[in-house]
């Protein structure tokens, strides 16, 4: 955001705790150094003698995304005194994990648009995203051996393979429309929330802090993702998105179970019902079903609640950070778990 | 193989150097009583509340296959004088990353059978087979990390983005018919042999056992890896195949370069470069196709040669075991070589 953007947003947004809106600058401003360090080990990291590998992989890194999760570690092992450079490589782990899942999501879900860019499958195909997929999965491996902690290990292949029983999930109660929110939370929780989770406590592993604060960054980590991942699902509705030219309704037609869905057919009378029946279930959409669904989804206060949900998520995230000291580092991850539900893409 | 079957096969094959045709039965009794703790992890470490991962993966896991590399790791542990149970978990990681990375070639080759059964993804679609392949790499870090290594993590971590990166080299070598000799061995040194070859490390590394006892089983599984494949290799167009209800014909219809086919190609006529071309560069196949190839092969010697090249690298394992002490291991080990070129199916 530049200065320019955070002086309008005073004068229209005056509802965030900042007095402006929450953006991820100051998390950035604090951990650009290393970051930077990051990136460059991460470049380092996915070269392979086989071309197509670095170039495929270079695709979906390079296309951007906020790197918030590497950021996450990062700011983590700041805030509990970690003195030297292993930050660094396991935030580098962090990110290849997080590539690799979107790569096999690519494939999962053929989504035709990732970050704004073409997704990494239609222009490699299904296999070469699946094997870089596997490719990046084992370098992070190979990264956390590097580092040597078999603890971090330990979080990290646990973390590993939650992300796959939650996506599993998600495929299951993909065009079920009776799937209830706490389906939906054990959902996200899996396949989002596990990995913030696991890279806000590997700051407090490495720091050698005691289990007490990794428990709570643990618990900040899977508040902001299950915040994160609630707003995500919000957006994909959002007509502020498609001004912004971004790809939206793609969950709608997957069929997906997300928030504002489950909410909305929670309400539904019987008419609605069978429209979410023919639209999720069978996948039988029409022009106009989409409007139609935002229009259902306003009318029973789904989205907004949805919104309501995430801003509690946040709360919980930011409060888990009360009983470290007060710094830098604690205001910036407070202000991302604000940006969180606040951000608009 | 009953005994009855050996009777007759000594009968029959005189060329083998054990005066029957060699088989797996002494592995399979040498190392029975660890193989059923092995299989009886793999069950309990597949579970998941998520009911689609078991019901998967114990699809692919109970079709059978031949447990040759779980096999191969409690043999080199015997081998080396591995006395605790160490290798009972371990044999199951490299089993658990052995059926990922099956699960993941189902999606990328859409091949429809596998082992004679139907392939995962044709009954529960790509988008499982990839989540669920995840799953079982991840488990089978949760289960290293739990034996607590990092120098088995360090070898199983390498093994994974290696054999990543060969199937991404087989991806791009896929279809061209330009492709030499020496790239279907980087391809096949690298998907398979890999795995074989840290199959085996492990039991001397667990062991405590000098770093030249861990490369003589490293040279052992490699050599004994670059064999099956090829031997599989030129299954994919043996009559015999066909014969005992098995699909054939995979590779070609995919345009696979494997070794017949590179040999075949190399030795073409004018004419006969034009076949291949058209067969597998633009998969424009017709009927009968197939059945011109095994000519093709076969006139050419490409077959006969290609089971030549497989019997040299076979030699080469077994030779690699020289330097250990003479034993049932030993031997039956020497014997999985010869039976790798002298299978069947």
């Amino acid at each position: 955001m530049k200065i320019s953007e955070v002086c309008l947003s005073v004068a229209v947004d005056v509802v965030s705790p900042y007095g402006r809106k929450a953006s991820l600058d100051p998390l950035m401003l604090l951990v650009s150094d290393d970051l930077q360090g990051v990136n460059q080990l991460i470049l380092e990291r996915m070269q392979s003698p086989v071309a197509l590998i670095p170039e495929l992989a270079g695709h979906v890194i390079a296309a951007g995304g906020k790197r918030l999760r590497p950021m996450l570690t990062l700011a983590s092992a700041r805030l509990c005194g970690h003195a030297q450079r292993r930050h660094i490589a396991l935030a580098a782990c962090v990110e290849f994990i997080h590539t690799a899942t979107l790569l096999h999501d690519d494939v999962v879900d053929d989504s035709e648009l990732r970050r704004g860019h073409a997704s990494a499958n239609t222009v490699w195909g299904n296999k070469a995203s699946v094997l870089v997929g596997d490719f990046l999965f084992s370098r992070a491996f190979e990264l956390m051996v590097e580092d040597g902690s078999i603890e971090v290990l330990a979080i990290l292949s646990r973390a590993s393979s939650i992300i796959a029983e939650g996506e599993v999930m998600q495929l299951m109660t993909t065009g079920d429309t009776t799937t209830t929110e706490a389906q939906y939370y054990a959902v996200i929780r899996a396949k989002t929330a596990q990995l913030f989770a696991a890279a806000c406590r590997i700051g407090a592993v490495i720091a050698g802090r005691p289990p007490a604060e990794a428990e709570a960054l643990d618990g900040y980590g899977l508040n902001l993702g299950i915040a994160f991942q609630i707003v995500d699902d919000i957006l994909d509705y959002s007509a502020e998105q498609a001004r912004l030219g971004k790809t939206i309704g793609d969950d709608f037609r997957e069929g997906k179970m997300t928030l504002p869905v489950v909410l909305a057919v929670e309400r539904a009378d019987a008419a609605d019902r069978e429209f979410w029946r023919r639209t999720l279930e069978t996948l039988d959409q029409q022009p106009g079903d989409f409007e139609a669904a935002i229009e259902r989804m306003q009318r029973t206060g789904a989205l907004a609640d949805a919104m309501a949900r995430a801003h509690h998520y946040a709360g919980e995230a930011a409060r888990a950070l009360d009983g470290f000291r007060d710094g830098a580092e604690k205001s910036a991850l407070k202000e991302v778990a604000a940006y969180c539900v606040e951000r608009v893409s």
